[in-house]
């Protein structure tokens, strides 16, 4: 696997990812839609088939999609260091993407959501990127490293999320199967710890999204929220590190 | 492969999606049923295995069930020109047979529900057929080509979606695990990318329909709402084109 | 396969199929329950999960669990008509077991309901069997001939659901994944055509559980309704027969 | 497998279950939360995932992650009886800590829910272990015989969740599909079983838990109820017994 590829296939999984996860909110948050008040399990699923499509579109490299899991699997040694970069600037990329496009496929309602309701529409951030219910910082990095510290260590636990070729390429999953059991534990993680933070479990689906809200036009936006983005970057970085440490000492 | 099997199991698959996809929105909208109200995370899985359990009805004819994934094959090189216009034959069909069924499977339920509410009961065009909950055409088109975009390059970039046997037949999946596959897709793009216009993604499932509400005795219907038609056709065959494209430059 | 052990099999899976069935409405509609209210969409994953687990149960005797499903796989040559007896007597039985147990299971709670609200509870029949929300018997039956076919035609169709040794003992699936494959199909027709008359599409499903509720003592219960018991026996059977026939036809 | 390793793993595994578990109740009942109201479905998809995701996590030691599966396999002669008691020393471990790390997560959540409604927080020992909803302890144990009994007695029926390798450890599952049928399995019973008690099904998911509820330092909490905390140990232990017992007569 090249470096090149490698930003090619997380940046293009990780676009349907953010895209796919970015649209779910905005189908529930944005009222003039379909989806409108969906429901907190509508947008776990959402999140959960996101990374499937997403899964299966980065196989090539890996399928990592998230910062903290590709921190994990170096931690555990399933990763070499000197591709890590190269996974970031895709997944970083990506999110980005994804998130621009979520917002073109969304921008009628956006439009319409602001036109019929010009305070409600500060809300939109929340389509974009993560925040707590309650700001309490050191707590909200305790949810953090727990939520991705089960994400990265039953990856690095299960045989279905290795490569089933031998091939040194370190994977998420092995095919449809995989990528379902990674969603699954994605819905599970979104329906049991996402309540206080918004499970961002993944510095790029976070800050990349961020910065797409705090760039594109969106009418009457609000605020990035500059001041919590370092919770959803620091707390899955921990939390994989320390999945990866565990994984080595129980192996 | 003969150009008869393809319009047989093509028509065959299309119907069952079309019966199962306007049902679950029939038990939905329509008042006098068990599942009224039932909100759209069902409607999502509703369409989910609907696509489950027509794709593997036409299984033998690779599954398509869409214009829109045939040419998405064929710019790809994966299904022949000169089959094209019979898996379109198949699927036009069968969508306007599926769409027929579904109405005398809910014959007395749109009865009872125009009884009850006469005004009510124009909105039954979205049983049959997709429409915006903010009519601008350009965005909506942009939101049916992003759409059809992910479901497309996502099948031509899962090997859990081409044939497993080598047998030349292009594959909507490989068995019930590739069905499934393809299954959590939908319902993720239902769920993320559905809202803005209900996610037509398949020219056949909204025209066939369309064609049937037209022409069907519903009492007190409203306008097949033609103006809008051609987005849900030309939205999901651009999409399709630009993801074969993608798919032909990435491999 | 001898036929004490197809009544065997199939009872216990049978049993455990109503078991499950009952158990998601009653926690639905008997008011002193944690999931009272929980919607249509948790009925259908009920009795969905409730297929998957009978299913796996009744494996070696093929796992048909429905009358229909076992009439149609004799219509089509894949079951002799000389077992179809066994398999009956199996799942009507079965039937009548697990709604007696679901009786057991909810005992305190149906007490409850009676005592909180006398007159609601003569609402428990939905409980046990299926009726129509609007009552015009002869489109009941089309709507279950239509949902019936889709389910007996979709195994037919699958080789997911053929037998995957080549015993020759008729498979309702081939293993956990042939399982789901069933509990996801079973869960699309809840959710598209269960709206008008609670989709039995099984006769053993009604009839088993109405003779239960005929006898059991249910405080405060109401009629069984037997006017209405001939269409979900007449139409699944209707249904299975016609997709038997097809099957032959296109095979 | 080492008396170490089945503490270890059954712990791991355990612990996750729990944590998941619990975390999906605190985010449906406490209120500040982004799940909150979220309905029972969303509790019986939470806790399904928590066992998909802890079994894979606990693959090397069997996945029991259930005293009633322990014994049920053991009355079946699939487990020694001598490996029990490390099998249960493990699962009520990981199940207090589990429960603790959960906690940790919704800490600030637990904080302000009494802050703003102290006499609600008396409410939280539900989201540690179950509770009846109609109080008759007789008819709470038969709910839980009821249950436990088609987990264990479709365990012991599925070859799926058999040892693959025939390395005679007894497997929960085999692999990704082997825990996605458990955890469809569970679901099932939270839907159709966990109206009346809360489908504890487990000593260790009830018991380890309770006794994490009394000890932490949670503000304004309630009674552990220890008077109905022989009931979820009691009727699962019936419960798999009889399933151990019938699968021995089946076989």
């Amino acid at each position: 696997m090249t470096a090149g590829s490698i930003v090619l296939y997380e940046g293009l999984g990780t676009a349907v990812l953010i895209l796919l996860g970015s649209g779910v909110v905005a189908n529930v948050v944005l009222r003039p839609t379909l989806g409108t008040g969906g429901g907190w399990l509508m947008i776990t699923f959402g999140w959960g088939f996101a990374v499937f499509a997403g899964a299966s579109i980065a196989e090539p490299s890996g399928a990592h999609l998230n910062p903290a899991v590709t921190i994990g699997l170096a931690v555990a040694g399933a990763t070499e260091w000197g591709m890590v970069p190269f996974y970031l600037i895709g997944q970083f990329v990506g999110a980005f993407v994804g998130a621009c496009l979520g917002w073109l496929a969304y921008k009628a309602n956006f439009d319409k959501n602001y036109e019929d309701d010009p305070e409600a529409n500060r809300d939109t951030r929340g389509i974009f990127c993560t925040g707590p219910v309650v700001a309490r910082s050191a707590w909200n990095v305790v949810t953090e490293v727990v939520a991705t510290f089960v994400l990265v260590f039953w990856i690095l636990s299960n045989p279905a999320a290795q490569a089933p070729d031998g091939s040194g390429v370190p994977q998420f999953g092995n095919g449809a199967l995989g990528y379902a059991a990674v969603a699954f534990v994605v819905i599970g993680i979104g329906c049991s710890l996402g309540g206080p933070t918004g499970y961002a479990i993944n510095p790029a689906r976070d800050l990349g999204p961020r910065i797409a809200y705090a760039v594109l036009p969106i009418k009457g936006k609000g605020s990035p929220e500059w001041g919590y983005s370092w919770v959803p970057v620091v707390g899955p970085v921990v939390g994989a590190v320390l999945a990866g440490l565990l994984a080595l000492g129980v192996s």
